[in-house]
């Protein structure tokens, strides 16, 4: 049997939120870091759950754990940058073959996302969930004008799960100093092929007020399924 | 005085929305065409409106421009392609100096966006709004392997409006048989230089539910602070 552990980066500030921490706003009945928590403990593929944690949020995290009843669960103090919080997290995980790595205020993970992403990681050891952006993408430069028109049918917005072999993943975060907006951007930078498989437009990151209006419209539907 | 007109292309079916024709759906108390369309009507930088629509859009907004008083608006039939709909719309414009080209889609335009626009037109005859992207974005190839991962600080996602000189417009639609996504891409095809302005995220394109949730959102921000 694999064992896969899982990584929640979770420590942001939630500063495009008005500055409340928007890991803890009220979703559907339970915060919003329950979701994606609950949905890693109650999936059998998954071993344990490391999740990184500003200061505040550890102690808000530490009673929502025991209120809710988490038990693979466990938290660490993250740090400024997202790649800081994943790398205090690594530290923590215990002995895995494959480290899944997810976004803390992405609440809408299911099974099938973990599954697809533990699979499509296989191939080259490194998987991450995306969908077709549905923007037309320009790339610009200083002085705001159009330097490239990028072909859209190419383009993928990168989401979590984002699901690597451990070995390569600790071997990214021991070489790198750079900073990157994703897990894999780091994986890339050693040359290992990565291979995006499909997400879904509904498992969004909540980073604004208009998104958290998005969530809970999914969250009616998802209660209103269930 | 510079004339300017402006092109709303609205000919879409509404695939994602479930079938139904979105630009007519209730947003804040009035279709969500007209949103736009009476910024455009209030805004005393725009001579002139063309509407592009499908054939049964064309008999709704007949009604609603005479319900809603609209007076500087015309309708056309608008094409199976978005750029088919905008050639469309060119030919029944007047004699102008700058067209601006605004998806019907988007509700949430305003005086702003039109005087930025047309402002940063000067330059180099064209410009198009934008915003940062908010997504990591990857270029994959067929295989679904990771080609590239783009510098996220130097992608705008497009929005419009985008707002060209007449002249520059006419003749990208004049030698193009190529499909794009938005009408910037044509005119870069010329060699000509497009400039990006400050877009706004909340100036947004409503293609799903989802969105449509959002939008109404925004709908009652907008009137509680109107």
């Amino acid at each position: 049997m694999e064992r896969v552990g899982a990584i929640v980066p979770a420590a942001g500030h939630g500063r495009r939120m008005g500055g409340r921490d928007k890991l803890f706003l009220p979703l559907g009945g339970r915060p919003l870091l329950a979701w994606c928590i609950e949905t890693l403990e109650s999936c059998d593929l998954v071993g344990e759950v490391v999740v990184a944690l500003n200061p505040a949020g550890l102690k808000r995290a530490a009673l929502l754990s025991e209120a809710r009843g988490w038990c693979k669960t466990r938290a660490c103090l993250g740090g400024a940058r997202r790649q800081d919080s994943v790398a205090a997290a690594l530290l923590l995980l215990g002995s895995v073959d494959w480290v899944l790595v997810h976004d803390g205020d992405r609440p809408f993970l299911t099974e099938q996302l973990i599954r697809d992403g533990i699979d499509a990681a296989r191939d080259t050891g490194a998987a991450v969930a995306a969908v077709p952006s549905k923007d037309t993408v320009k790339v610009v430069d200083a002085a705001g004008l159009v330097v490239q028109t990028l072909e859209r049918d190419a383009l993928r917005a990168v989401q979590t799960p984002q699901v690597f072999r451990a070995d390569i993943l600790l071997r990214a975060y021991a070489v790198t100093g750079e900073s990157a907006t994703d897990d894999a951007t780091l994986v890339e930078r050693l040359g290992c092929q990565v291979r995006l498989y499909d997400g879904a437009y509904e498992n969004l990151k909540v980073t604004t007020p208009d998104d958290l209006v998005v969530a809970r419209a999914i969250a009616r539907r998802w209660k209103g399924a269930g």
